[in-house]
Order: C-alpha cells, then sequence, then structure tokens
C-alpha cells in the first residue's frame, strides 16, 4: 500500500474573482491546508472546479498548489472530456510537481467500460506518476462496476480509488469496503468521499478520505480523520455526528461546492461569487442558513 | 414564427482523423448536406463533438460550415461548462457568418433552473443572432420543465427550442407538443429530435426536425421532413417506419453518435475511428450490424 495515498485529503476550491482564477485566494487556503496537518491536498478536484478552467490556468493552479504547500504532497486533478486534453494536464501537473494525479472519466457522450478502461490505460502509460481513480457518478455520470475497478487497479500506476459514499451502518459499511478491497491488489488504497459518510468510510476501513470540507474547514476533518487512523472509532463518529446540520446543508442545498463556496465567502478565504458561471452560488437566503449552521457549530 | 428554424436542420459529424479535425471530412459532409437539399446545417451539436473540440478548432469548424454550406443557413452549436467560453464561441460563431447559435446547458455539477436561466439571459444579451434551445437531458444532465421554457422562451433572442424525443402514437404526441407550443410566444418554433420519433414529432406538429441521422445520410430525412411539412402524414411515417432497423440499432449500441459515425466511416464520409477518443466507437461486431441494416435498407 502506498502510504501516500491514505489519511486526509484535502480539496480546496479554485476560487474566481469577476471569473478570474484568485490566485492569492488560492495560495491562502493551500497554505491554511498545510498547515492545519492535512496529510495531502488535491488541488483542481471537483470542488476545484477543474472541469470549467482552461488549460492554461489548471496547469498554473497546479503549480501554485505545489509550490505553497511546503511538504504536503498534492495531487492534481487531471480530468477532461478528451483524453488529448486529459494528457495536456498530465503533463501539466508532472511540470507542476505534482505527487500524484486525480482522474476522473468525465462524459459528455455516455461512455462504456471499455472506453474508460482505455481512457486509463492511456494515462498510466504516458506518466509516471501515480494515479487516483476518481469514482463520483454525480458528476462524471459514469457508474463503476466493482468489475471494471479491478481491471483499471491492475494497471501499472494505479494507487488509490476514490469511491462514493457509503452506507452510514458500521456492519453495512465495514461490507461495502471489504468487497471493494478484495477485488483490488493489495497496494491500492481505498479513499472515501461523501463528506458526511467519511466517518463510517474510515471506521469500515477505507485508508484515505478525498475531503471536501477538509479543503475549507480542515480542523474537523483532520479530527476526524485522526480519531479514525488512531483506532478511535467512536469519536470519530461522534466528531462527525456533531457536523450533521452541516451534512444536512449538502444534501438540502444541492451538493457541497455551492456550500463550501458560501463558507469560504463568508470566512473571507475567498471574494463573493468565487464559483464560475453559469453556477450563481446560493441565495442570500440560504447563505443566511449556512452562516447559522456554522455559528451554531462554532466554526464561524 | 421564424422559418429559418423549419424544415429539416442536420447535424453532420465533426470528423477526427488521428485525434485532429478531418477538415476535408467535415467540408465534404456540409456540401454533402447542401446539395441534398436539407434547410439548414447544424455544426457543433451533440453529433459535432462540439463538447470535446478546442475553441480554436470550433471557430475554424463553424467558419468551413459556413464557407461550403453555399445558400443552406449555418446554425453553430455553442455550448460549454463555463459561460464565458460559451460566449467566445457565440463571438466565433457570430465572425463565421452563423444565422444561429445553438445551446446546450452542459453541467458538470448539477444546474439549478436559475443557474440555467442565466446562461441564456447572459447569452441572448450579448448577440443579435437567434438562438436555439438545446433540451438534451442524455447529454447535458440538465432537465427542463415547462416552466423554464416558458422563462427562457420569452428571452429576445430566443428562436427555437430543442426538444428531446415525443411519444409514438400520435394522439399522446400531439398532446405533448400542443401542451409546450402553448407555453411558448408564437415566434419561437418546436423542433424534435431523437430520429426515431422525428415523423411523430413533425406530424404532431413541430416546426422542425433537428436530425442526427440528416446529417451523415440527407436524402431519407429530406423526404421524412418534406411528406410531413406537405401535410402527408401517413408518407412520413412509413417512410420512417422503413428505417425501423436504424432507429433500432441507436438504441441497442448506446445512441446515434458511435452508429452514425460507423455509417460515414462505412460509406467513406470519415476515417476510421473519427470520433474523440475515449470515445472508441462500435466494436466490428456492432459494425458489422450496421452494415446489415444498411445493406438490407439499400443505403449502403
Amino acid at each position: 500500500m502506498n502510504s501516500l495515498f491514505t489519511g486526509l485529503s484535502a480539496f480546496p476550491l479554485t476560487p474566481l474573482h469577476h471569473d478570474v482564477v484568485d490566485e492569492a485566494a488560492f495560495v491562502h487556503l493551500v497554505q491554511h491546508l498545510a498547515s492545519a496537518g492535512v496529510d495531502s491536498i488535491t488541488a483542481l478536484g471537483s470542488t476545484g472546479s477543474y472541469a470549467y478552467l482552461t488549460s492554461e490556468e489548471r496547469a498554473r493552479v497546479a503549480r501554485l498548489a505545489v509550490e505553497h504547500a511546503g511538504d504536503t504532497p498534492v495531487f492534481v486533478g487531471v480530468g477532461a472530456l478528451r483524453t488529448a486534453h486529459v494528457l495536456t494536464h498530465v503533463e501539466s501537473a508532472e511540470a507542476a510537481g505534482a505527487a500524484g494525479v486525480l482522474l476522473a472519466p468525465m462524459s459528455y457522450q455516455p461512455l462504456t467500460d471499455d472506453d474508460v478502461f482505455e481512457l486509463f490505460r492511456t494515462v498510466t502509460e504516458r506518466t509516471d506518476l501515480p494515479v487516483i481513480v476518481y469514482d463520483n457518478p454525480g458528476t462524471t455520470h459514469f457508474t463503476f462496476t466493482t468489475e471494471l475497478y479491478t481491471r483499471i487497479a491492475q494497471l501499472a500506476g494505479v494507487a488509490s480509488i476514490k469511491i462514493p459514499a457509503c452506507p452510514a451502518d458500521p456492519g453495512q459499511a465495514r461490507e461495502h469496503v471489504a468487497a471493494i478491497r478484495s477485488a483490488l491488489p493489495n497496494h491500492v488504497t481505498i479513499g472515501i468521499s461523501g463528506d458526511a459518510s467519511a466517518a463510517a468510510g474510515l471506521n469500515a476501513g477505507c485508508d484515505a478520505w478525498y475531503s471536501v470540507i477538509g479543503g475549507t474547514l480542515p480542523h474537523p476533518a483532520v479530527a476526524i480523520a485522526r480519531a479514525a487512523r488512531e483506532g478511535r472509532a467512536d469519536e470519530a463518529r461522534t466528531t462527525s455526528e456533531r457536523l450533521a446540520p452541516l451534512w444536512g446543508l449538502f444534501a438540502e442545498l444541492g451538493g457541497s461546492l455551492r456550500v463550501v463556496a458560501a463558507i469560504a465567502e463568508h470566512l473571507g478565504l475567498a471574494s463573493a461569487q468565487c464559483l464560475p458561471l453559469p453556477i450563481q452560488g446560493l441565495t442570500s437566503t440560504q447563505r443566511a442558513r449556512v452562516i447559522d449552521v456554522l455559528d451554531e457549530l462554532g466554526l464561524g
């Protein structure tokens, strides 16, 4: 198992200002995450709006992340609709000094399993960087099977799989993670995403947490990940449960992105309207609810 | 009603060769469509792989389409994940001399109705070109409501709505189209897509057919559209029914794109592997079935 792909990987926003990457805000976020003690930073994940940015913007953001993360390893999202563009982003990630790349099978036309396998084969053949397989059907509209995990995980270079939310019930979560584990080579780590189920996933044996909230509010995420890693399962669970109002907002307000953007804007980590249009972000009523929850949790 | 947005609009492929736009093949396709008597050509629709191409490739394809379409009006697809990029494509379409633009609300993060409305508002404010609203949830993963059609159709500049497949039953189809019609201003045309239901849609009162098959095999599409327009509903229906084996392939083989690409490759209108990777196109077994169907229909 590659220990690089364990623990808490924090996914920062790539804040925009007037539709241009706000480099100062991004650098500040990266420094904030590194000093909070996250295990890695994944720049240009879904939370980092990779899908909306040009190749030039992505190359620049990758470079800034590595330059300002200190000793914290940086992974870089390289997904794109076209394989040729993925390869361009892989080259930028290499040039930036990334420690790994995160690859989501973005789709416009529905993709077949063979299309996706060949995409991963092409990328792993072209780079020596370890690859995280990004399974997020809510945004990519591609659904992996366990069989496809197995095929792709056998490619040299595949280091980790980022899986969607797992069941909340501890027994079901263990069964779920064990089934995926048995389909993978030993060296490939499993990382949970879906912040609300991260404690359950980590307690059930996931090696990593690919975390949205960890990219904006790293301290509670570090606490959950550390408790789970050190075998304090109850503490991980109760720390996560205290954040239930936040997980509730993610579910109610159309996903985590708009909520963390509103949090970052409220905390002065990003300027107003930091998401790429056409995504307008939350309404003022929704923002007021987010601020109430932050205050209630002592995170504001 | 704007008569520009009526009749058969043919959607050509943008064939690639070794992952580069095959300009000669594209020009030949455009000339082929214009001489077959289609009413308009829509370059860079989903069939034209707009979502996979760079801004530079799209600007060049738009220009080639207008230059080689003769008197046939050309519409250009301008969709992109980010509003700023949509506006770049709109400028290219204007510079190319397009007669209109086709705008799909592409999504990675799920979009709200307000996000999509503002996207159309921004575009219609920035261009004098008429806009076709592109409703294709299978690729954009955004689902329009009739209420949203109404809001968007009230924007000055919106000329037509491209709706997904309609019911095959004539009564149900009429009801379906009438419900949409009653939600729109009179000047906005309704265009059916989903080739298998085009005859039903046209017979039920759609003004236009935004056609995949018409972009590669224009003659049978022209025949269906002409019969429907001239009130020969039975002829439109039976002509479409004769093509049922083709519609069957679209349904069975994961959509129309891979099938029309295989047809174009078989007919020498495109070279092998003309789709953008990671889309690999049909397997050899699937291609053999396509060729059998073409032969059976006398279209090979």
